[in-house]
């Protein structure tokens, strides 16, 4: 299958890290030079770099830009310990999606595993990991919308929530990977753009990708998705995920339950798209998940224009948990886990 | 009961309209001068007075404002046409909410059984009846505040959406006003208030009017509701109405059918207010009702800010329709109706 414009929005330069910054899109696309585990930090942190997968390869790096200024000559165990300081401060920047601090332990273990190399052969070792991470995670979501083709009907209208697309991956992105492969199978009539509150990722940036890939598309509010579902104009749902626990339970960016309940009301499928990075084997389900609270002034301004009066009082979770009792099945690089006769059987089976 | 700091954002001034212009909240309080029915079409148009009941007296005074123009000398049929024009001219502002049309066809409706009388006096007439409708809105308000009072829990956490208080109605509100009375009353702990996308009348102007009050409250995005509801923090729903069919079908700002369905689906009750001038005992159901769709750049720009890529495809629905099966009772100036044994019956039996 051929795709149109694809992009790379993290790019290794040998010393650095540039990453397509997506708090400027879509009016600027500006690239920016990380050169520091704390720029690094900060560009995860402010959404500079965001969607699980992507901020797993950002932390990767990040990590290798870090761990590059500790002295070759020292110790394994503080060489260990001080990288261990770096992998714990950039896990930081972000609590909710798992696959930040799956790619920093897979860097941890690799350099533990390696305990009697020299540190400047573990730092090069630590940097291969990285890339290998970021290579493999193109495979991954490539796999997944290779995979999810087969649950597209044909002429479908796909409803989708925030960004999971090359912005959010690798590349190809995950559900938006199955958007990708739709259209190039001649499968798809069109795309159903949540808008995605509070930050817009979904008008923002998935319409940016979808531009790019010429799709069509047609952006709507988030609550307006019901009445779309209500008036018959919605095929599937396809969402990323932030975490999936052992049960099929998924956090993903908040507005997903909302749909997935609405979904489930309208008997619309209800598909979750994610890699192997994504389920974290250490949860069992989805209420063990932290649920990431993000600043009042993401509800209350606009930019920098206020939008609701002073002193107001503002709930703003950043994620939300979907029951794997809502959730159709799950498209991930090894396959379609569908719920029956559990997804936790499925997911020990095909990820343990 | 007591209530602090109700304000009136329609004003009769003997010779013309003052209201509170909407679109400046919440950052300024600015009073503006209608002085024709145009500006008065436009103040509706451009939401500078917005709410179901609120556009049907502005409306009405608008007419008013209209036909002052005609020549007092004229024969009745002519007075009579030229005032259906200014009335068509006014309901063609906004389509959706009933009590428009209600209102201006009210004054018509007057002029019409009082033909004998001298154009100047039919005048006379037609603002008494503006005056009228703008007190009874206030009393029926009062009434749906008082009689909502009993289907709200003690402790009540109410969630709310878009905006249904003394903005958007002669004093006290429809939904606002059933929170005003739980407040006074001792049995409310908070209120919801979704931000209500793409206008923000929930995070510019329902906080507004709760900070006023100085009623507890928490913002949050739309889509957070379903969040809310899953974690148990809702006790109840109460929601306005643009346009209720007889079978209980109830268009209502977009967003508001989804909430129904989340509700039913978490066994909350879902609650509708509003007076007898938004019930529309012509139309049958809701697959009846108009649904005006608005501008695409309420979507895809803030203020003058642009938040999407150009040449988007926008669907922008103002409006959605709740079905009565989903409404768990409608609280009128006449009482609760409920869903047994029908919407239908009981509301012919009140309003016919």
């Amino acid at each position: 299958m051929s795709f149109k414009a694809l992009f790379q929005s993290i790019v290794w330069n040998n010393s650095h890290l540039t990453i397509l910054d997506q708090t400027y899109l879509p009016e600027r696309e500006i690239y920016i030079d990380l050169i520091s585990a704390e720029q690094v930090w900060e560009a995860i942190r402010k959404l500079r770099v965001r969607g699980a997968p992507a901020i797993g390869i950002a932390g990767a790096y990040g990590f290798c830009i870090g761990i590059r200024e500790l002295p070759d000559h020292s110790d394994f165990q503080s060489f260990y310990r001080e990288a261990g300081r770096i992998s714990e401060y950039l896990n930081s920047s972000r609590p909710t999606a798992v696959n930040l601090s799956w790619a920093l332990k897979r860097l941890m273990d690799m350099i533990y595993s390696n305990k009697d190399l020299p540190v400047n052969e573990l730092k090069e070792l630590a940097l291969k990991t990285a890339v290998a991470i970021h290579d493999e995670d193109r495979r991954l979501c490539k796999a997944i919308g290779e995979n999810g083709l087969e649950l597209v009907p044909d002429n479908a209208r796909i409803l989708t929530h925030c960004n999971t697309g090359g912005l959010a991956t690798g590349e190809f992105g995950t559900a938006f990977s199955v958007v990708l492969h739709a259209h190039s199978a001649g499968k798809l009539t069109k795309v159903w753009v949540d808008e995605t509150r509070p930050l817009l990722q979904g008008a923002r940036l998935t319409t940016w990708e979808l531009q790019k890939a010429e799709i069509p598309f047609t952006l709507n509010i988030d609550s307006a998705a019901a009445f779309l579902m209500q008036q018959g104009l919605v095929d599937m749902i396809v969402v990323g995920a932030d975490r999936i626990t052992v049960n099929g339970d998924t956090a993903n960016k908040i507005g997903t339950y909302s749909l997935a309940v609405i979904a489930n009301a309208h008997s619309i499928p209800f598909y979750v798209a994610a890699p192997y990075s994504t389920i974290d084997l250490k949860l069992e389900k989805g209420s063990d998940i932290e649920i990431e609270e993000r600043d009042e002034d993401e509800v209350t301004h606009f930019g920098s224009k206020r939008t609701a009066p002073k002193n107001v009082d503002v709930y703003n979770p950043a994620f939300d948990v979907t029951p794997n009792g809502l959730i159709t099945a799950i498209i991930t690089e090894k396959g379609i886990i569908r719920p029956e006769p559990d997804y936790r059987k499925q997911i020990m089976e095909k990820f343990a």
